[in-house]
């Protein structure tokens, strides 16, 4: 059999509209950005994959782009080499940025992620086999996500209140809840905190324990407390929450804050590449990693993350940025052949109304998505919305996501909260 | 496209000469065992695994292998879970022994594995691609092994002398390393110790440096040494050997003879599971890890296995019984795709003259092994070959690995040497 080859990749940021929604470094931009990654072959095949793009990315993605053609998309230790090559070479293997909240000491990962993607979606399609099946098979026909809650504003400033009104309050929160629960069926809860003082947020997620009793609920306050606070909050919230994601920055204040609750952590923060797995498991930091494929460098480093987390025993469950279907896809393929991936997975995807794939193949049943039986990713794109979203990203004037510069455009004074409470 | 299905799993026991090679619990019988499997699809295809042939574990090869027919080979999670139940119900989950050198506390792993690599070659074979590609595509085109010398008899009490001729002395083993290295041109060398009293090995090894100036070379006595003699030897060898292999049992020995030595420690014996990780890596108690895919519950399980040592910084190396060539390719798919398998790997292949699989697909050169561009595993069955050695081993009498018990039916006051020293 000759073997097919990636004859021509194609790069595409694209902008969907966004509510205002709040966390700890400020409040979403009116418009998220993603870029579209197509990966052809010269046997016709078209593999996609969905990363991020702020600038600085669109720059390291089109490099790495120029010069995969000729690649096999089999040989993934061989684009992982390729990616860090082409990172030495075109950007001397900076380190990445992306909103404030997220910054990796190297590229590579985040680089090399769409491309694995593809390249994944491709060999389905090649072989005839769904994704997960080249991930060991789906240990589950359907993928549960939690709902994603949000303190936010009635609507972005100078516009229209968005359809789903103000969230500021305990009361509200419990609205949206109800609303996420009704329209998607989900069977856990997750409040994005870090915005309001511990107390209101610890209010809130009182109140969504009142109005859903049996729904498993999360607080995520993106490190805005103090490892006295964090214990505090800890201590009030102890059997009401399943889990408290990042209560407070960095490794060691986690380890101190884990030393002094049994209620389990999780981050995606303070463990969001491979080289903090030793400390963070040396100091007892976390009992919980959110893996996320965007971030970690693909679906095989995930599952390698996987595997570690149920070596030693620990959580897994899978953080969401704003992302569209073809990362829907590739975190459904992902979850359901991780066997340990027993934690409903993040999702940011009700709060979007556009996207790029075409409809109908991912949807949300009882808060879970069926896992695609289709070759490869078994999602296609849609040409004319991805046209459309390329032409709204043209003409947004958003190059980068800067919740913090956002923020303070509306409310000069505004500083993050990392560590305020 | 329709999913093949397995139909039909075939487990044949064979038989294959092996000299009287001496290692800490006694000597290798006239025989060694193997078992083939064979795993058939609907759509006509063949995937082929290896694994030992005690009769426990046969018996419990049978009972997975009746298990098969209709699974997908695609499903590896689910191959995992049937292992698992099967063996719960056929045999309790009970561990399992291999020749006194190996116990394991649970079968599944050592059960699973042939299986898995018989799916992984059905898999190749299915999409037209080797199984390196599987396993995230070769990172080199040869995988490079270390000739494996041994302290051996002149031949088998009652026969006639082998080939190799009796190995007791530094000088006798000079001669064996240098037959080895003009044969399989070797570039690196391990001697198996545990055999003799320390000062003796330390010897032949000094010995072997100054022959071969220019070839790593490692000692691995299995155990046979206590924490103050472990010392004692890495103090000698300092700078002389590239590694100690399992100088002491145990992690906590390993452990406090490697807070005393800079010379690497490496174990294919006190760490041999997932589980043995996370205590070995706390401790610190080695430096390189022996992967071993028969043992370490297949290739995806020694993938994961390469992933944990390149996080935590740890060396790799890879462990060998005697096999055959079903296993040699399944060995150098796996290594040639494992970027951080930096170490020459273990082989016993030089030390037997007879195989199951047709011949000059796998063949030495510069000490190492092309990587098989075809399909699968590359590698195809000698039915006649593979029948012969079935017959040997209906007739040679040897059911199981027991090292120990042949020793002892020709020095009956023999015990095994561990911690002897
Ligand atoms: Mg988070
Ligand atoms: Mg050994």
């Amino acid at each position: 059999m000759s073997r097919s080859r990636i004859s021509r990749v194609v790069v595409t940021p694209v902008a969907f509209g966004d509510p205002p929604l709040l966390n700890v470094v400020g409040v979403h931009q009116p418009y998220a950005l993603r870029a579209i990654v197509e990966v052809h072959t010269d046997s016709g095949l078209l593999g996609l994959g969905e990363t991020y793009a702020d600038e600085a990315h669109l720059g390291r993605l089109d490099a790495v782009a120029a010069a995969l053609p000729g690649h096999d998309p089999y040989d993934l230790n061989g684009l992982r080499r390729l990616v860090t090559e082409v990172l030495g070479r075109e950007t001397g293997g900076a380190s990445a940025s992306f909103g404030g909240m997220l910054d990796v000491s190297s590229a590579v990962d985040t680089v090399h992620s769409p491309f694995e993607v593809a390249c994944l979606d491709l060999q389905g399609r090649e072989a005839g086999v769904p994704v997960s099946d080249l991930l060991g098979g789906a240990v589950r026909e359907r993928v549960p996500f939690s709902g994603y809650l949000f303190y936010k504003w009635a609507g972005h400033p100078g516009h229209a209140d968005d359809a789903w009104g103000e969230a500021l309050t305990p009361d509200q929160v419990v609205d949206q809840a109800r609303r996420m629960v009704d329209g998607w069926g989900f069977g856990s809860l997750k409040l994005k905190g870090g915005v309001l003082p511990p107390d209101e947020e610890c209010a809130a997620i009182e109140a969504l324990r009142d109005a859903f009793p049996d729904l498993p609920l999360r607080l995520d306050p993106n490190g805005a407390w103090t490892v006295d606070t964090s214990v505090k909050v800890a201590d009030r919230l102890a059997g009401v929450v399943e889990y408290l994601e990042d209560p407070t920055p960095g490794i060691e204040g986690m380890a101190a804050v884990s030393a002094r609750t049994d209620v389990p952590l999780a981050t995606n923060m303070c463990v969001i590449a491979m080289e903090h797995l030793p400390p963070a498991i040396a100091q007892g930091a976390v009992q919980v990693v959110l893996s996320d494929h965007h971030l970690w460098g693909g679906l095989r480093k995930s599952a390698l993350l996987g595997g570690i987390t149920e070596v030693w025993g620990m959580g897994l469950s899978m953080h969401s940025n704003s992302h569209l279907g073809v990362s829907l896809a590739a975190m459904v393929h992902l979850a359901a052949a991780t066997p340990n991936l027993t934690y409903a997975c993040d999702t940011h995807y009700p709060w979007k109304t556009e996207d790029v794939i075409a409809p109908d193949v991912l949807s949300f049943e009882s808060g879970s998505v069926a896992v695609p039986t289709a070759s490869g990713l078994g999602v296609e794109l849609d040409r004319d919305a991805l046209g459309a979203l390329h032409e709204q990203y043209l003409g947004c004037g958003v190059r980068r996501r800067e919740d913090t510069a956002y923020m303070r455009s509306i409310r000069p004074d505004f500083s993050p909260h990392t560590s305020r409470w």
